[in-house]
């Protein structure tokens, strides 16, 4: 097979992770090694950055630059909300032709890959030879095919910190505790609240995910009974949760702002953390309730990144360059999981990962609907890796003098 | 001078630290040095398990498990709320008098100084030799005397950290970013968003401290200027923020839920980021506005720690067993800035440190009052150390082809 001469464009889409960059770095490394790629191109705010031609030469940026910028959180070519529909997908495939691109590396979530399939369509039916992969990326967890997503292991590892520090600072100031962690339609991220348990007492003790429909009246008899059994109690709740009619439950609270995709604002507001924490307030006995929305630090805080989803993150990028390159392959790089813990990666259609994306499995979820099974942090545990030192104070009682 | 043979007792009062367990187990070991020592005892939920004889006997603690126990984040002893009066401070002494305690070093912030002066004064009174030190802590940083208070380093550290995250995911997908950070009466704490910013147009673009009156119509004006000329907004907000009549800014969204000091509630919920964002909302034509509120993970984090605060929170712990079993002195150990950068320690009276508590002085604030000055960079960085590495893509623009 003729080796297809052109050029590289990689670009970043959708919400940042901590090590989106690394899939970036990988990409755009390993694409530099071939003799075909005449060029490296980076767009601007993703697919909104291609339409505008706002285009940077990665070919003479610097490895150390490239390999600083790929231990940085966040898109380093920024991002961009926009969700291509087929004519913007055409402009896409113009400015391709027009730059003599002839592979296109686009990381993602589901939404991505669907701009993928579609401008691989285009340039097909134009008779242009054009490469398409979709990188995969979401602190969601939930792209189809995967075993699990870069992105993914960082934003849990956070989460599980977060919540291991908040149980530590509960049980020194005992009280309940309701923390409102990302996640629209999968629960992946609210459960990783759970990995950093230790001790059998240790919280959160009530975990929601939107695969699970709540009642205010049973989130009320979980809080209680959890509050009777430990005398304190941690909550980890989606901000997605919804009612069993399927309806947000924090659409009860906020006006309802609505993003370009027509989805309702659940990030960037206090507002289900504080609506949970007044049902506590206003039905129990329970004086001291606080609520704590996790918010944006769960997909860019700077220095917290596990170690498994950084590599992860960085093959991803290199098998993109490889399969479109060596093995002029179309599709959406894709996990296996083949130990405990390793992995290969396979590619997948770009019409099997596009548009649609998965929830919890029901074998990660328990009966009652307000915790995950121990079959859960098997499976997520290796992916956030080893958790910082801590430990209770082991040291007998002291026999009382006064009071006997 | 014959030495003063007894037992040493070890509290943790108030919110807990990310570093408060190193002054606990520096003040322990430190402590089992000394033969006139006859046990070490730590009570559980601070002064509350002194008057409640709930103690447990750390003289056979074994040295891994303290040293784990340093490493993490809380109160391992556990805290309380509680704000001795006299009479509970006299329950205090005769505890201590009851066990044949020589020794008590409480950690804490002012009010925990405040109870060391009564107990002191107690055991004084009745003729009972007793030596009383103050451990400071505090992420306030609001402490009389010392230049600096363990603790503040390391949730310093933590809030640089995340407002650097938001800042490159803020770069990423542009709009105004509010992040609520705790302080109630000193800005230090907000203060320290300023720490991680690295290139000209990094956030926090503004900064706001409750020592600081600010109106809607400032914050409103500050933002837009803002907004028009970064194209984006970082603002970093202390939940104590007061309008120029000194009243709360958050008063005007919440019930006011009040504390057992009688203060207003600010943590634990999302009111005032969702509070100005709805100001931003209302007020402009900027679309994304999102605001979060840092909440508990600043004190609590798991795996975020200054090296500086940590090693510094364990030598005020040793400190303080010194003065008190090698000197025979009572007061509250102190930091001292000798050098860029270096301290040393000493003792300060407990009447100069107890109740009152001090906010960041003038020339640490812009003339505006919505920023740091340089020089509260110089006092601050240092505390909190190296951050992690971060850098943006130096590559040149793409010569335009379709569009000229």
């Amino acid at each position: 097979m003729a080796k297809l001469e052109g050029k590289v464009l990689v670009a970043q889409g959708g919400g940042p992770t901590a090590v989106i960059n690394q899939s970036f770095v990988g990409a755009v490394l390993e694409s530099r090694k071939f003799p075909q790629v005449t060029r490296v191109y980076g767009a601007l705010h993703g697919v909104r950055g291609i339409v505008d031609e706002d285009l940077i030469d990665l070919t003479e940026a610097t490895t150390h630059n490239l390999e600083a910028v790929a231990q940085t959180p966040s898109s380093g070519l920024l991002s961009t909300r926009d969700k291509p529909d087929i004519e913007y997908c055409r402009n896409i495939f113009r400015v391709c032709q027009a730059h003599d691109v002839r592979y296109f590396f686009y990381i993602g979530g589901n939404d991505s890959a669907d701009t993928c399939r579609i401008v691989n369509e285009e340039s097909d039916k134009a008779g242009y030879e054009l490469r398409v992969i979709h990188i995969p990326k979401t602190i969601d967890n939930d792209l189809k095919v995967t075993d699990h997503c870069p992105g993914y292991g960082s934003a849990a590892k956070f989460v599980a910190q977060a919540f291991a520090g908040v149980n530590l600072d509960n049980r020194a100031i005992p009280g309940v505790y309701i923390g409102i962690v990302m996640g629209r339609h999968a629960g992946f991220l609210t459960a990783a609240a759970s990995l950093a348990r230790k001790y059998p007492d240790d919280g959160p003790h009530l975990i929601y995910v939107p695969e699970r429909p709540v009642t205010k009246q049973q989130f009320l008899k979980d809080v209680k009974a959890a509050y009777a059994k430990y005398g304190r109690c941690i909550v980890a709740a989606s901000e997605g949760i919804v009612d069993p009619k399927g309806k947000a439950i924090v659409s009860q609270f906020t006006g309802g702002e609505k993003d370009a995709h027509g989805n309702v604002q659940l990030s960037g507001t206090g507002a289900l953390g504080d609506l949970l924490a007044s049902w506590v307030k206003a039905e129990t006995n329970i004086k001291r309730v606080r609520a704590d929305t996790l918010g944006y630090l769960q997909r860019s805080f700077l220095g917290c990144v596990s170690e498994v989803d950084q590599f992860e993150a960085r093959e991803v990028g290199e098998k993109a360059a490889q399969y479109a390159i060596w093995h002029s392959q179309d599709g959406s790089v894709a996990i296996r999981r083949i130990g405990d813990y390793a992995v290969e990666y396979f590619l997948a259609k770009l019409k099997d990962v596009a548009r649609e994306s998965v929830e919890m499995p029901a074998r990660f979820l328990n009966k009652a609907g307000n915790g995950v099974t121990d079959a859960f942090i098997r499976y997520a545990q290796p992916l956030i890796g080893d958790l910082p030192v801590m430990a209770r104070i082991a040291a007998p009682s002291v026999k009382k003098v006064l009071k006997k």
